[in-house]
């Protein structure tokens, strides 16, 4: 049994949008962000990512990590690759070369991608009005014009970005190009990029995550 | 035949370590960082990360890259997966349950430990001591130390990442770790960590790739 920790409202969402495309079923243990909590450490705490039951499964209290029969592995990416190609047929590699673009791109939009995607999500949606700075957000859309044309370019071609088909590349990208979408600006020279995230958000899989995520408390 | 685009002063350091491991025959093609050269763009300019023909094989611009048969990746520890996988018996996964690990590991490194590590070598080894700023050593230093004393909790059990031997996951994470070398600090109270590195440190295979990477105009 495949077990999902960590609340919709984190990077769990990669994991869960994998899952809903494979079908595959799990157990969701809706562990929160410390951060998110004015005080994790009280005995009454929810279950978050500072509390001791939770640090004995991955110590670096971190969401997501599963439990997959026994198997526990954290890092959404990988955690994506590995599920993909032990259950997801298609979704993962067909071959050690498939298997090797697929890496590449998790690697790719973790370091390349992420750390600016990330910042744009901060200050120009998630945090507070007043603790927002627009210089960060702009030399973060400054950073990703370069990795997004990449991507463009890349997706050009077949649509996707390994092999053909849609995979659990596509999955990881995505998730990692999302939190660049109040940044319009970044879009518009990016077609090929634009429709590439349009149709991926537009599959049940993920609009079924997206359901989940907005039914949880914000 | 596989060739390695990327000096040896550069994140080539790692698939080169592990082909030497394998003992994996590799055509060499030294691109150097383009910001190392005052004229990069200049006609007579040696092969670098903005020449045009190396955009055309990496248009991220990027070192280290390979070319296996046609197979062109980057990300260099994605390449280091792809390698082992392909080529590197007991140095990849023997199991899908060990690939998850060792991809785990490597995002891991490159999320947790690698934007930090860098920091370190950057302002207490790299840039002239008049750039060198000891406040951003010491906040990486400070983030470094849970994923440090993760690391050492996980080593002081077998003494390896993954299986129980030696790995790509080790020579990937080894190689991340390596840019805080500067922070000695970190290294005391992880002593699993420590012996681990000087082990690595130590194998035959990292020392020659050392060697080379010495034998190479700083």
């Amino acid at each position: 049994m495949l077990t999902i920790y960590g609340v919709y409202r984190s990077r769990a969402s990669r994991p869960v949008w994998l899952a809903y495309e494979i079908g595959l079923p799990f157990q969701h243990v809706p562990v929160i962000q410390a951060y998110r909590l004015s005080a994790p450490d009280a005995a009454d705490a929810p279950l978050n990512t500072r509390s001791p039951a939770f640090l004995r499964v991955n110590p670096n209290g971190h969401i997501p990590t599963i439990d997959d029969d026994g198997l526990v592995l954290h890092e959404s990416l990988a955690i994506n690759l590995y599920l993909a190609k032990r259950y997801g047929g298609a979704l993962g590699p067909a071959s050690v070369a498939e298997d090797g673009q697929m890496g590449m791109w998790a690697l790719w939009a973790a370091t390349e991608v992420e750390p600016h995607s990330l910042q744009i999500q901060y200050h120009r949606m998630s945090y507070p009005p007043a603790e927002r700075d627009p210089k960060v957000a702009e030399a973060a859309v400054a950073a990703l014009r370069k990795p997004f044309a990449v991507l463009d370019q890349k997706l050009a071609g077949s649509g996707f970005l390994v092999g053909g088909r849609f995979t659990v590349a596509d999955i990881n990208v995505a998730e990692v190009v999302r939190y660049a979408i109040a940044a319009p600006e970044l879009f518009k020279p990016t077609p090929a990029l634009r429709g590439w995230l349009e149709a991926c958000h537009a599959r049940p899989a993920y609009k079924r995550m997206m359901t989940e995520r907005e039914r949880e408390p914000a």
